[in-house]
């Protein structure tokens, strides 16, 4: 029943009229001109309404089923996922020496955004094996390269992540599973890990999985962790596939939503591993994909919010129910669409700036990371290393409020599973748990990232901010609207931090049971900043000329909603966090 | 893998130590002392945590079935409501004469939180039925309600409420369902109604089911409705049944929660159909029945909280994961159990500070009914037609959020089925759509109850809330943590409304596009007022060395955690409904 389309004039507009890729000095973003990325955009969309999105519901309905060992992925799975091989979509971003295409990661998540969208539990296959990529190709041998990556970035291989284990999530510490080394330089896995995502399926040839294990007689806790290799089938010198490896799934997890992934019990029962990395220091090999993976699942929270608000407001156009109060709108039918009563409008604007916002920070980040990666800023890498819990742990929040905003809608429709609108709700509900729960996000930003660099990189994004309030005071079609509401949120962001750092050494629970709304008044910031920006460049583009002007209006009319509506909610989290640690923390835990 | 325990201590403090019923000078409340309603709660509990609870997840998983008309609820059901109906809880507020048992709304209110909270999809075959009893009780000649009601009040026979049609929910106005007047004084009711909850079950002899229809040459709009009873079966003269009605379903709708529920659609052939009430008057019947509806759905909404986040109480003691960073807690286990991190902590109070005020909010809205009904008090049913939207709307959306918050608890695990609490979820969220959606009911607040008697019921609330200030203006150990947030609130509270008066006469936009938000900050004020009254009433109790003094002072605390923690949204909700309707209804529709 639900529909989806590509944003590309949306995406087009932040890539070009507000982060002004091409001509950002970062080499592959330079490159970037608006018919190429409208071309990539465009063709991306197609493949995801055409073949994507119908397979959505098919996924949830179906779900993954074990039948002796072997995962059967819902009807029409895996020829999807051929034709993403075929369109080269898997190694977009990845280093053309092993295939890829070597795409920015910017253009890589605009067109996460819309794959995921359109079909999120589809899409976690490719989003998996994209992380073992990266480890691989950030700490693998050359060997190793060769070995596995170019047949992962054509998709004929896929690959997954193993670190929860049934005792540890968290806190990583605690994993059992164990590598024992052998005479010929390899190592015996064996233990269990759980909730791994694609862990087993039947879409390609071969699965190969990175297994966080301890070698015996190493450090305790997480200095003690390795990362190792562990190919589901053996591959022979010559890149063949040999004998079938001591690892396979014990089980599928039934859970709320993303039915169409495989969650799988896997267990390795003395399977061949391969040191990846350094030994013992598997956590900080873990921790460079970190960041990217992060804005990822950020990137599948909004995503949700955006398919269902398509949705959401095709609804509120057609059905008609009631009477605008100011005067009939449809005086011929029976009653008017829902669309104008301001109620459901107060709904549909809420949907709309968060996600077009949330877009635009999302893809700020990733030109950021591009930026630290390609031209090896270390400003740009800081500055992305403390947005990322925010990326995360904000726009998963709000993406999933968005898909509850968006069934709202509906009423009773968005309640049934025939309209379809339920189900984005329960998918997009994994990515607040998700690559690291958001109260870990928010400790992630509290804890760690406050504090980077002695401060200096939250120092340089209040300057940020200050300097664009600065720069742009003049101008009134600004002023008002955008730069107070911005001044006065960061003011609530800083005098947060303040309270943090005044009180937080004394006691570290004061900063600690404050960390939620500091990334959620964080995030609301970050969006108040992204819509100024957008205004700006709407209003820059409506003096050039350039574009529809209808468009730009609709930018700048909905980055006001946001100020106006969703910027008050700063002073509310700075007072519940001023209000210390105290009422948190009043009660024993016999008292609960 | 979920557990529940009847909160009995928690409703017995509300209900004597707050409410103080005892000395309250209503008939019937005045009636239940301590020892009574504890004994009544307990057997209650008994049943809800033995019988009913374990059925939530076997009515989940198994859902319901319709094989050649006949619809199957799941296996055990039948057996629990056998058990429901031998303990007399069906006709537990019911008119004696009937059969009932006579008790205030009040004591049926806290039933049905406990009967709800373990299994809220059972429950609704009552609490629909109680809706149809309602309807013909005040409703029906004195041959309907003999004919009817024992049956209904012993629980042998089952009621049901048919308002929506495909093209109408919401408005009403456009009900297409026809009773074509017949010579013997029936109707001949043909049509289709959706969305009917039990409109079809294998657990009674027969199904009442009350139908909004048209008689044809009525006048148009919701002024052309009457309502009927339509029986499954006819019923003979002696009370037995006769020959099938033409009534049928036609299917059960899937939906996203409350699967062990029937939502059938309604198929009415030319069923015969008794006229209620007055010809034409049909609504106005329906919404004498409304409070009480409504009042019902938003102790579902916070029982769905209470229940989640009991069990993410349960897990987060047991769940050891990382070290507190004051030190270790545990430090004979790997870990500390979760519950010590600041930010599980400020999580759980979240619930537990929403579910216990809520709690008293909706008491005592049950027993503001109870007063206006058995001692006719105007002013209690006018201020109790007032709260009505707010405890409808705020505690299902809050109710919501709660076992929302209660599933991250459990991170990865609040994901899986196996541990249940994604049930709670998918269960609580109709209660923010049906018996009116949470928009609608923001409408009915500022729409319609605001100018209730010309606003002195508004005002008459204010005034309650500045009195209690005053009166307990000297009690040190109120003031700062209590009464001075209150008063803080209070303030926006009016400031919001006062907003709507200068600027809604002009342009009735203004206020429809903060009624969402007043609706929050009403709830937010009394749930304040709540708080307060309660930690009165702990430190009186704790003065007077009455019970356990922890109790009292786990309450104080929890409702410091509310003051300080929650109220601060009363500033956001003020400031989006200040800033207009203008961000609001900027775009055009073609914008969108």
């Amino acid at each position: 029943m639900t529909t989806y389309t590509a944003p590309v004039d949306d995406m087009q507009f932040i890539l070009h009229d507000v982060l002004q890729i091409s001509t950002s000095g970062v080499p592959g973003l330079d490159e970037l001109d608006p018919d190429f990325t409208k071309a990539v955009l465009e063709e991306a969309g197609k493949l995801a309404s055409g073949v994507l999105h119908p397979l959505n519901k098919v996924g949830d309905e179906q779900g993954c089923k074990l039948e002796n060992g072997v995962v059967r992925t819902p009807e029409g799975f895996k020829a999807a996922y051929d034709k993403v091989c075929e369109g080269g979509w898997i190694g977009l971003d990845c280093d053309p020496e092993y295939g890829g295409q070597g795409m920015p990661n910017l253009l890589n998540s605009c067109v996460g955004e819309i794959f995921v969208a359109a079909n999120m539990a589809f899409n976690m296959y490719q989003g998996l094996s994209h992380g073992a990529y990266n480890a691989i190709h950030t700490h693998g041998t050359t060997e190793q390269k060769q070995t596995y990556l170019p047949k992962m970035v054509e998709g004929t291989w896929s690959g997954t992540m193993n670190l929860t284990e049934p005792q540890c999530g968290t806190d990583l510490g605690l994993i059992r599973t164990k590598a024992e080394p052998q005479d010929d330089g390899t190592y015996r896995i064996s233990g269990q890990k759980i909730w791994i995502s694609a862990g087993e399926h039947d879409m390609t040839d071969n699965i190969i999985h990175l297994v966080l294990a301890k070698i015996p007689g190493g450090p305790d806790g997480v200095k003690g962790i390795s990362l190792f290799i562990v190919p589901k089938f053996m591959v022979n010198e010559d890149g063949s596939l040999g004998e079938r490896n001591a690892v396979s799934c014990g089980g599928l997890e039934s859970k709320m939503g993303i039915h169409g992934n495989a969650t799988c019990v896997m267990n390795y029962d003395g399977a061949t591993g391969f040191l990846i990395g350094e030994m013992h220091k598997g956590m900080r090999a873990m921790f460079t994909m970190m960041n990217e993976a992060r804005l990822g699942v950020g990137v599948q929270g909004y995503s949700q919010g955006v398919v269902a608000y398509q949705n959401a407001l095709a609804f509120a156009k057609d059905r008609v129910q009631g009477r605008d109060v100011t005067g009939a709108k449809n005086p011929e039918g029976v009653a008017d669409p829902i669309i104008v009563h301001p109620d459901v409008r107060r709904n549909l604007m809420d949907q709309k700036a968060f996600t077009e916002g949330a877009r635009a920070f999302a893809l700020w980040g990733a030109q950021l990371l591009d930026r630290s990666h390609r031209s090896d800023d270390a400003e740009a890498e800081a500055l992305v290393s403390l947005l990322t819990p925010v990326i995360k742990g904000f726009l998963t929040d709000k993406g999933f409020e968005t898909t509850v905003l968006a069934q709202q809608t509906l009423g009773g429709s968005g309640f049934t599973t025939e309209w379809g609108l339920e189900q984005f709700v329960r998918d997009a509900r994994i990515t607040m748990i998700y690559e690291g729960t958001n109260g870990i996000q928010s400790l992630d930003l509290v804890g760690r990232k406050l504090g980077l660099n002695g401060g200096k990189t939250v120092m340089g994004f209040f300057e940020l901010i200050k300097t664009f309030i600065k720069e742009n005071e003049g101008d009134t079609a600004l002023k008002e609207g955008f730069l107070d509401p911005l001044k006065a949120a960061s003011k609530d962001l800083q005098g947060a931090a303040t309270y943090f750092m005044q009180n937080g050494m004394k006691n570290p629970n004061e900063a600690l049971a404050g960390s939620y709304d500091f990334m959620h008044l964080f995030g609301h910031v970050c969006l108040g900043y992204m819509w100024a920006q957008m205004a700006k460049a709407a209003h820059a583009a409506k003096a050039n000329g350039t574009g529809n002007a209808a468009f730009y209006d609709t930018k700048i009319a909905t980055g006001r909603y946001y100020m106006a509506r969703q910027l008050p909610a700063t002073g509310m989290h700075r007072a519940r966090i001023e209000s210390g640690a105290a009422p948190v923390m009043a009660l024993d835990v016999d008292q609960f």
